[in-house]
């Protein structure tokens, strides 16, 4: 953003939604980044879940904010079923962990390339889980919410990520 | 908020950003509410912190809002260095667990009630750690967005503290 241009309050409001996004998603990255596939592959405390489950998991939601923001369909629809619908000890079988953070990668670098698409207008409709009866009530659960909503979702993850990395 | 009622834009931001930082402070007192005082002073994963001094850092955190938000002094200034500028294993002697539980809750009614009366405007402006020369640059980084990231911080952590819940 350049500092001579003048943006409007929903723009500034949308700006600071989406750098919060961008600010946890990179903090994952970097995370990622620091952890080798041992690592990321062992329960982030005892009998809790992986980090290669939470990677999918936090993708998989991800994933699913295309339909909710009505900006497309899911890339791999069969992630949900892994690590939204089903525990990490379903015994399904689950892709490796480079599969993992190339599907990581892919959907948020489409997210973030859709996201800057949405007219600053669109931001504040309603989003596709919530009924316009109910819309009409609460205007404060529109689009924007979910990328609220889901940047605390990816904090709550990272917490547990970090115990991770060895001390 | 009434149905009828008529909400500016700027409301409407805040309230989303208020309304999800109450939620987070709700699953928190909930998490609290769940645990007895002797699993709230084990260790949330081996080596790492235990409940009570990550009760006592989010408290810490909120009580540090007033000042960013300019609508007030801590409640309680030390307890910002026993959990905040220093580790849990400081050797720094700490309170209870009951006076931690209500420094929480005390710290959250009062800032809750103050933000209340926080002008539509103002939470637009700079927050105190930023100079008005990058708050010109940078106009997103006002007292709003002090609460979107505090959220965040305060979800990391609960990310951590779920694990004292036994499964």
């Amino acid at each position: 953003m350049s500092t001579n241009t003048i943006i409007s309050e929903k723009e500034l409001f949308i700006k600071m939604v989406i750098s919060n996004w961008d600010l946890q998603v990179g903090r994952m990255n970097s995370l990622i980044a620091k952890l080798s596939d041992e690592e990321l592959s062992t329960p982030t405390a005892p009998g809790r879940n992986t980090g290669v489950y939470l990677l999918g998991h936090l993708a998989a939601v991800s994933d699913g904010m295309f339909a909710f923001l009505g900006i497309g369909e899911k890339l791999n629809p069969k992630m949900e079923e892994l690590f939204v619908r089903n525990p990490e000890g379903s015994g399904m079988e689950k892709p490796s962990v480079a599969e993992l953070k190339d599907y990581w990668n892919e959907v948020n670098a489409l997210l973030s390339e859709k996201m800057s698409q949405i007219a600053p207008e669109e931001w504040f409709n309603r989003h596709t889980a919530v009924s316009e009866e109910d819309f009409a009530k609460e205007p404060h659960r529109n689009k924007l919410n979910i990328v609220i909503n889901r940047t605390n979702h990816l904090s709550y993850h990272l917490g547990q990520l970090v115990y991770l990395v060895k001390k």
